[in-house]
């Protein structure tokens, strides 16, 4: 049960949109940019990153439906999810992500985390500045929608809910009216 | 200096908005609902909340200026903010702020921090679910804007221009050209 009375029975973030439809669109809308917009990262790239730092902030909900996200988009599935989230380092993907997702660790730990050193790898392996600028605004980003929807007490889908909600964001985004009007 | 080339010479986040306008937009948009949109909390109440756990995230670009913010905002001044931020507890607020900021602590910490006794504390000095829920959403908002700008590593303003940034703040609000272009 949330902390709070949401009014609705609608599970998982569909309540908090109920709630505060205002800045629940504005924070959907900054999901649409940051996970799907024009990027040099793909979209599964950016969901894995999202998947990885919520699974540090322990927030089931929002970790549940990302990492199944990423598995649907990445070539490797959920098996290369799971790889990445017992050990990146040792996980089949580029040098430059995984040095996107050292940086992305650290900023989930506290922004000073981010050292000169870190960001040097990173360039190092070829990430652009625009990259690494969106890999920190991601893992920002994330703390906030786990600490939002843990904080609240939201609880986390079932199963099947979970690969439905992941599908529909796939076909139709963070701001299309089946998912903020659901 | 930022840990990437913002193509900018201007200070504080207004180099941030310059880079990344959309998701600066977006991120300011929330800004003002939730710091100075229709509330039961007054803006000094909630800047003070956001001056709370940008002091705990160690993040001094956005301490300064939500601090200066709320001091201008409310009626104790800096006095009363410095107090807040050394022992909430023993400080001139009411009892019910008191058990907000514990709240904002506990988000800053980890979601799963905000336990059923912190709300029920919260209830019982006569805090509202809006008002709880929107504690939750400041403080998690916080988190991310923390780890946006110190994880890029952007430096904070001296004195007078934090002063004059929160002025321009209490004029205009987060939204304002003069904050978004300037």
């Amino acid at each position: 049960m949330p902390h709070i009375d949401l009014h609705t029975d609608k599970p998982g973030t569909a309540g908090l949109a109920e709630y505060s439809p205002e800045t629940f669109r504005l924070i959907s809308e900054l999901a649409e940019i940051l996970l799907r917009g024009e990027n040099t990262l793909t979209a599964g790239e950016r969901e894995l990153i999202g998947a990885y730092v919520s699974r540090l902030n322990r927030a089931p909900l929002c970790f549940d439906q990302h990492a199944a996200t990423a598995a649907a988009l990445l070539p490797g599935g959920t098996e290369l999810v799971e790889r990445v989230l017992v050990d990146s380092h040792s996980a089949p993907i580029t040098a430059k992500l995984k040095t996107l997702l050292d940086i992305a660790g650290a900023v989930q730990q506290s922004g000073s985390n981010v050292t000169e050193k870190l960001v040097a790898e990173a360039r190092q392996e070829g990430a652009t500045d625009r990259e690494i600028h969106d890999t920190v605004l991601i893992a920002a980003a994330f703390c906030m929608y786990n600490r939002y929807a843990v904080g609240l007490d939201i609880p986390p889908l079932d199963s099947a809910a979970c690969s439905a909600a992941a599908q529909q964001v796939i076909e139709s985004g963070y701001t299309g009216e089946s998912v903020l009007s659901s």
